[in-house]
């Protein structure tokens, strides 16, 4: 089932879309005909933070793909280095190929999630400083809340790594919660997985609502996923609206 | 019910303890007509780590009382500064009064606890290096792990306070993870507390069978409550065992 696709972009590379190397929920990841490059795929589906709530919503995948693109091409401009490398077709982006850590980093500007549930802060208290939360990809279906020592005994990054990991963490939050804020939203927080690349260490993953949330600065609506009615047009017209705001030109 | 007692030691002091302060499942507090110190009580009652057994067994506030004292001094002489004045009587102990931190840590040399349930390490394992966790004790009947992000938003402790917090801890454990190896015993994990007092950080609470795991190094044998049968003299022996090993005299 190999495909030839066209890259877009000043090199008008010719790439070979070969055998699927995982299908997660919201995303389908191909071998290319290039050890170095992989094609990520966006699905037209939607899952809520819960992991079961699954819909299939339309444009869904396009939205996120060019969301994703714009965000990454944007944090580069800010020397933060990214797998990005092109757009190249409404729900495919190529990407460079990493060895993930088996971390996924949260930070949060305003209190929810687990920093409600677990710690009883409010939901929407603004923070004194952003939190960073680690969370081992563990093979069990739990991902549980890892401090530097754990990360450091189960060998999931060295110190060194760690130090890198949370100082690119905060500077994308830094980068985003400004550029959210000049398109009337707030950035409540925002999941990053990095992986190394020939001995670089990127930002790796995707950048949609699917792992960032946002609520409007002048309604406090909640702009997600979790908060909407998943089996109407709301959802799309959300992801929309914010694909809107991330992509037009502000002053 | 104002009582006087005579504190051991040097000076020859008379102390009147004054109304309870606190009844915690294996410990009470006393006031004192002194400010600065207060009487702390050893019950002859433990709770399993799950909070729920809880088992009277003669003599265990004596033992555990003993132990503490033992101890703490032993900690005094590396430099190691805890809020232990001296032994009043034989369940009863003088301390500085702190101000606690609203944190209790947990340092790791095998893993066992959470690190096996949660994290799916075998218990047993050696680790690489000690892991410190840090527990909220809030007011909540969970007490939640926290990274130093969740510590700083908190305002549980100040980055400043958190190092010394977690370079105490570190040496407690090096310094008692070999005196009970000379003992015969593996220091599995101990559960450590801190308080300020005339602006210095002290070492508090206790260090007894209750707040450490012990393992037998020629038998393997688990010298903690959780693993005995709590309705027999099996504790009482093998609390006994643990006192009459710690106070030894080791070549």
């Amino acid at each position: 089932m190999a495909n030839i696709v066209t890259a877009r972009g000043d090199a008008q590379v010719k790439l070979e879309k070969r055998e699927m190397l995982y299908e997660g929920s919201a995303k389908r990841l191909y071998q290319t005909d290039r050890s170095d490059v992989i094609i990520q795929e966006f699905k037209d589906e939607v899952t809520g933070s819960d992991g079961r709530k699954k819909t299939r919503i339309k444009n869904i995948g396009a939205f996120n793909a060019e969301i994703s693109s714009y965000l990454f091409e944007y944090l580069e401009g800010f020397h933060i280095p990214t797998h990005f490398v092109r757009q190249l077709s409404e729900c495919e982006i190529l990407v460079k190929r990493l060895e993930i850590f088996p971390l996924e980093l949260i930070v949060r500007n305003l209190a929810g999630g687990n920093l409600s549930t677990v710690y009883g802060l409010k939901e929407g208290t603004e923070l004194p400083h952003p939190i960073i939360e680690h969370y081992w990809k563990s093979d069990s279906p739990n991902r549980p809340l890892v401090n530097e020592y754990h990360i450091f005994a189960l060998g999931l990054a060295t110190p060194e790594e760690l130090r890198l990991l949370n100082r690119l963490s905060s500077k994308v939050n830094v980068v985003l919660k400004s550029f959210f804020s000049r398109r009337g939203m707030k950035l409540v927080d925002v999941t990053l997985e990095f992986g190394r690349h020939n001995g670089q260490i990127l930002l790796g993953d995707e950048l949609s609502p699917d792992t960032f949330h946002l609520w409007d600065c002048k309604t406090n609506r909640k702009l997600d996923i979790d908060s909407l009615r998943q089996d109407s047009d709301e959802a799309r017209l959300v992801y929309e609206d914010i694909r809107n705001r991330v992509c037009a030109r502000v002053a």
